[in-house]
């Protein structure tokens, strides 16, 4: 069964990349500081437009639904049957990379226009998004574009959410031409699957010597505030048994957190914030605020983590006479992908003679968002260094290419073969 | 042998505290910031002529030297006999409390004014010094009063040194009314003795319920920067044994030194100021620095402790693969007491029926200037949970009344005596 689809290193495909790359705040200023295309942006609507040429250049039906997201459409020879979704999204962080979520949609359109003008009219109808939004890095929301393609954001009111200008992202999406009556909502539950296509952000695939991750689960994550209080008190003049040292104390929580994060398989777990007060070289610290940022793929392993964490904590701050305040201020729970999909994922990876690795996604992605609505699968390659979110985001032409090589095998089983696997 | 005197709670000695604490930068302004009271400055002036009356009031013969320290002389019998000299400083940290400095010198007017009214003309000549600068807090230097008196810093520039206004020490100086050839240099090397009265500002007094502290040794001190350079790298993607993170690093560091420090009996090791980079509760952290401040009565365990230290840091550093870099920026050497003084402190504290301990001095004081040149001793009261530095700072009129008899009984064993134990 299958056609197996190899794309070579792909001049196309680059340059694809970086003219979308153009499409940034600062590129009239010629600086080299990354891509900044934040949602209902000047640089963000010419990229959608940009997008949505390339698709219609690459034979596809084209279309915006109503909050701007964009779809290309290849339609199938049952219209009735549910549609093969895939993509990623447009938005970028500030001063980000060219491949974080550009990949996904502009691999996408290639692997579209591939199984068009080589098979015709697929069985399914095959559809690529250039979802509007993902980061969070205008408004306080992610996920905006996802979130409304399946729904989960529908009652959100866009008028109370307001960019660091104090523009509302309802007004903001209406100067774009977007959130009126133009555009309808994109029809929901009708999805057969959805893949996305993404640079990995971390440095397994790479360290391992791996061309493609397989997604398994995007995790689950915990962040927390900690505050231990103790007694400043002057460096010099406080012996060592007559201290309440927030500082030695926050030390021995880190070490611990690292201890354990060490123990429990594929968890992680980061102090990336600390602040002490009053933070003075001969002022024992009475005060030390560090943040806590835990993940894992299962939400039973994570709950118990945090809870025998936190009652190691209690323990230490007590052993210590430090008073403790954990805060918790986010949590979201792991979303499994298709086991179904990974496997046919794994069998084509063996095919195209391609090195591949059963992961997680450290990271969220709008995969997350489809995971339970329809069969959902992500692909990764490898980023250089795990770099991600910076300037000196990279993977290679071939690395490009091998991701949507799997793709494309990935949406012809899919939409072409007589039967859904 | 010896005269026994007892200062009772003191209202006089409380008012004169009180009252020279009215000397202060924003004392106009009412509030209740604390004493800021800088070298040179309009309060310090002030202040010194306040002392110089109070010092005539008390019979003294009162001369300023060249840099301003001010001298209450009560001539002995013998004009060619070695000086005994007590005293403190009169300037202040911002925003600190009544007590620092200014107890030594009010404590020492007081004494001498008791021994003078009592028993006349002593022996040997006794002199009290409000030094005029100790703390660093306008120039970046300290210790400026100690240090001329004692010709330690002779050939000091005060020319280069500027404060935060660029105003330079010698400028300050002259405007002042010092600095130039009307006031002579101290005469030096004619002290049989320095008696340094203080307020603790530490814990150990209090909390071991002990009225009196004898000063065994000023400590030495090390202070360094550590930094820790591993990769800024995802918190979500980078797997806990892919990572190179500065922040546990770091922990580990603070865990060990702590440990080490409190096996080292007497020592103190503080981590007061630490800084993560980029500081983002997302982000491995890719850089981490803090400061060490080290302290021991003894070189030897001081240089073994930091050796020893910094070669633990090394192996944990390799062992994590992050590059390590120490930079020293400050060792002073421990100066031990006179141990004849101190032995006659602790004889005359049992005949007053004061409870004492022998202990170190945690934080430097003008005392440590002396003790190359002359016996030299230090006496020590509580203070309130340790504080110092600080509008809340605080030692009871009790307090502040048995280190005054203690001072004054050996002052007078000192000065009256027929022959020096």
């Amino acid at each position: 069964m299958g056609e197996l689809i190899r794309f070579e290193k792909s001049s196309e495909l680059c340059r694809l990349i970086d003219t979308l790359a153009e499409f940034s705040e600062g590129q009239e200023n010629g600086d080299n500081a990354g891509v900044t295309r934040l949602l209902y942006t000047k640089p963000w609507i010419e990229a959608q437009y940009f997008l949505a040429e390339t698709m219609k250049d690459a034979g596809l039906e084209v279309r915006f639904d109503k909050v701007g997201n964009l779809i290309g459409r290849l339609a199938g020879k049952d219209p009735g049957a549910p549609v093969i979704l895939t993509g990623s999204h447009v938005d970028t962080v500030r001063n980000g990379g060219k491949l974080d979520g550009a990949y996904g949609i502009i691999g996408g359109i290639a692997a579209l226009k591939h199984l068009k003008e080589t098979y015709g009219a697929p069985a399914r109808t095959l559809e690529v998004v250039s979802f509007c939004e993902e980061e969070g890095s205008r408004f306080p929301i992610a996920y905006w574009g996802s979130g409304n393609m399946t729904g989960q954001l529908d009652g959100r009111n866009g008028h109370e959410l307001k960019d660091s200008e104090g523009i509302s992202l309802q007004s903001a999406m209406e100067t774009s031409g977007f959130g009126s009556g133009e555009h309808p909502n994109y029809a929901q539950g009708k999805l057969a699957a959805f893949v996305e296509l993404h640079i990995e952000q971390g440095v397994i695939l790479e360290r391992m010597a791996k061309q493609i991750g397989i997604v398994e689960a995007i995790v689950g994550q915990r962040r927390y505030s900690v505050t231990l209080r103790g007694e400043a008190n002057h460096a010099g003049t406080t012996p060592m048994n007559m201290r309440s040292d927030a500082m030695a104390g926050a030390a021995e929580f880190i070490v611990r957190l690292e201890l354990l994060a060490t123990r429990a398989a594929s968890l992680v777990a980061t102090v990336g914030r600390i602040q002490a007060t009053p933070n003075i070289p001969n002022v024992i610290p009475g005060t030390v605020e560090f943040t806590l940022d835990i993940r894992h793929d299962n939400e039973g392993t994570l709950s118990w983590f945090c809870d025998y964490l936190f009652q190691e904590y209690e323990d230490i701050a007590n052993r210590r006479g430090l008073a403790l305040v954990v805060t918790p201020w986010l949590a979201t729970t792991p979303v499994p992908m298709s086991k179904a999909l990974a496997g046919q994922i794994e069998q084509l990876c063996g095919k195209l003679s391609l090195t591949h690795r059963r992961m997680f996604s450290g990271a969220g992605h709008d995969a997350q968002l489809f995971a339970g609505l329809c069969p959902t699968a992500m692909i990764f390659v490898p980023s250089k260094a795990g770099i991600s979110h910076s300037p000196e985001e990279y993977s290679s032409p071939e690395q490009l290419a091998d991701g949507v090589s799997v793709l494309a095998s990935l949406l012809h089983e899919l939409a072409y073969e007589e039967q859904l696997t």
